[in-house]
C-alpha cells in the first residue's frame, strides 16, 4: 500500500422510496435504496458511477446532491412511471426489517443498460437486485479488477442456480448471517464461509447486524464487532452504507485480484481495515432514517468514531 | 503487572445433575452447576475454594476429581437428600436455555457456612444463586481484595432490592446481555451497562453468547468476540466457565480492587486479557456435554486457540 492509487466503482442497485416504521418513529416516502447507500458511503472513499431506474417521480434534486458528492448519475435511467417503493418495519430487534409491501413499479422491466463511459470501472459493486441483472452488468464491464456483490433471501430462494452463476464472477461476498446460512446450508458460521468459498467469491464478509462482521479471506478470519449506538433510529441501509465504505476504502487503496492473489496477506490486511471504516458508517446510517445522517457525515466525524471503535477493539485500551 | 502473585479465589454457587437436550443430542444426569464449571475453568489458573451442597447421591469421585485439579472441596457440604436437578434445553437458538424441570432438592436449604479455612480468600465470585445468600457469603468473607458476581433473569424479577444489596459490594457484574436489559431497564448495550455501574459494580461484563462480550469499566469499553466454534454440542456452561477463567486470570495476575482504583488503565488491560482468556475457555466448554471437554482441557490447547482468537481480533493478520 505504498501507493495508493484511487479506483472508480461502478455499482448497479435499487434506487427506492422507501416508508418505514421502527421503534423511534417513522417516515413516509423517504429516499432509499441499496445504490443509494452504497454510493454515499462509497463516495467519501472514492469516485462512484452508479446504474438505477428511477420513476419520472423521483426528485431531480436528488440526483444533483448525489453528483454533488462526486458521484456520476448518468447511468441513472429515468423511466416513465413510478420509482420503487419499499414499505417495512422492525420492531425491537432492530437487525431484521419486515417487509410489508413491495412496489416494483419502474424497476420491475429495469434493464441495467451501461453508458459507453461505464464500462471500464475496476472495481464493481453489484447490490441486492435479481442475479440475473447482476450478470448483465458484469458482462458489460471489461477488464474488471474486482467484483463485490450482496444478495439475499429472495434471490436465494427464488433464483439459486442463477445467484450461484453470478458468484462465480464474484470475489468478494457481502451477505447476512442468515442468508449465509440459507444459502451455504450450513448452520455455523465458518462451515457456511467455507462452503460459500467454495461458490466462487474467495472472500465472504457475514453481516451480523448489532453484533457486527466476519470476515473469511484465503487466509485467514476476522472477526469485528459493531460500534455501540445508543440511539438506534432506523437500520434501514446499514448493510449496504457498511458495504459502501468496506468496497470504498477497498478502491481508494488500490485493491485489485492481482493484489488479492499475488499478496494475499496485504489483501487480508487491507479488507481489515476497509471493514472497520465499514463498521462506523453503518453506525452514522442508522442514526437517523433514510441518507440523513450521511448527509451531513464528514471524513472528520467518521475518523474520530474510526479511533474510538479501534480503542475498543484493542487489548491495550 | 510485573510480579504477578497468584490469589486464591473463593466461590459459591450450585453443584447439580443436569439433565440437557440439544440439537446435537441429550445427556441425563450428568454434573453440572455453577461451581462445577467455575472452579474448573478457574483452576487452570490459580487455586480455587468451593462453597456448594450436594445430597447424598453426589459421587464422591466427582470431588475427588475436582480436588485432583487443586479445588478446595472442603467446604462442600453433603446433606441427607437428592441433588439438586436442573432439566433444560437448546432450540436451534443455542444462546438461550430453556428451562424445563427444576428439582431444587437439598439447594432449597443451602445455608453456606464458610469453613474458618475459608474466610481469608482475598477473591470472591458469587456464582447465580439466591443474592441473599450471596450476601451472607460475602458477609463471612474478611478484607476481600475482589468480589466478582453473575446473576440471572430470577433473581432480577423476584428479588430485585435483595440483588440490589448485593450489587453495592460486587466490583464486577458478569451477566448475559437480555438480562443486563431487564436489570438495567434499557435495551442499548451502553446505557444499560451504565446504570448498572451506578448501582454499585464499576466493571460490567455483559455475556452475548455466540457473538461474543462487551465490558465496561470505569476507563473504557472493550467488545470482544466469541472463537467460533463449528460443533457445539452443549452450550451449558459456557457463562460459568467464562466467568472462571475470567476471574481464575485475574487472581493469577494479582488483580484487586486497590489496583483497580490506583491504577486504572493497568486494570482495564488486565481484565481485557483476562476476556480473551474466558472467551476461548467457554469456547471449549460447549464442545461436549457437561464438563467433558473441561476434563481434557490442558494450558497449551488453551492458548494455542488464544493465539488463533488473537488473530482473528488483529487488523494485523
Amino acid at each position: 500500500m505504498n501507493h495508493p492509487a484511487h479506483k472508480t466503482i461502478l455499482s448497479v442497485g435499487s434506487m427506492a422510496f422507501d416508508s418505514v416504521r421502527t421503534p423511534s418513529g417513522k417516515a413516509d416516502h423517504v429516499l432509499g435504496g441499496s445504490v443509494n447507500y452504497f454510493s454515499l458511503a462509497a463516495s467519501l472513499f472514492t469516485s462512484v458511477k452508479i446504474v438505477a431506474v428511477v420513476g419520472d417521480d423521483f426528485p431531480k434534486a436528488h440526483l444533483d446532491f448525489l453528483h454533488s458528492r462526486g458521484i456520476d448519475v448518468t447511468g441513472v435511467q429515468i423511466a416513465k412511471g413510478k420509482t420503487f417503493h419499499w414499505v417495512g418495519e422492525y420492531d425491537t430487534n432492530l437487525n431484521e426489517a419486515k417487509t410489508l409491501a413491495t412496489a416494483l413499479n419502474v424497476f420491475e422491466h429495469f434493464d441495467p443498460k451501461l453508458p459507453s463511459t461505464h464500462t471500464h470501472c475496476p472495481i464493481v459493486f453489484l447490490a441486492n437486485i435479481d442475479p440475473v441483472l447482476q450478470q448483465h452488468v458484469l458482462h458489460q464491464v471489461k477488464d474488471h479488477e474486482l467484483v463485490a456483490c450482496d444478495s439475499m433471501n429472495f434471490w436465494i430462494t427464488c433464483k439459486p442456480e442463477e445467484l450461484k452463476t453470478t458468484l462465480r464472477s464474484v470475489d468478494l461476498l457481502c451477505i447476512n448471517e442468515k442468508e449465509a446460512f440459507l444459502l451455504a446450508e450450513e448452520n455455523s458460521l465458518e462451515k457456511a464461509a467455507k462452503r460459500i468459498q467454495g461458490m466462487g467469491p474467495s472472500n465472504v464478509l457475514i453481516k451480523r447486524g448489532e453484533y457486527g462482521s466476519a470476515l473469511f479471506t484465503p487466509t485467514g478470519i476476522f472477526l469485528a464487532p459493531a460500534y455501540l449506538v445508543d440511539d438506534v433510529i432506523d437500520p434501514t441501509g446499514a448493510g449496504d452504507s457498511f458495504a459502501g465504505a468496506v468496497v470504498g476504502f477497498l478502491a481508494q487503496n488500490g485493491a485489485s485480484r492481482t493484489l488479492m492473489n499475488s499478496h494475499p496477506t496485504q489483501w487480508d490486511q487491507l479488507l481489515r481495515r476497509a471493514i472497520i471504516h465499514g463498521t462506523v458508517m453503518a453506525s452514522f446510517t442508522i442514526q437517523d432514517f433514510s441518507i440523513g445522517r450521511l448527509r451531513t457525515l464528514t471524513q472528520e466525524e467518521l475518523f474520530a468514531r474510526r479511533e474510538k471503535l479501534l480503542k475498543m477493539m484493542s487489548l491495550g485500551a
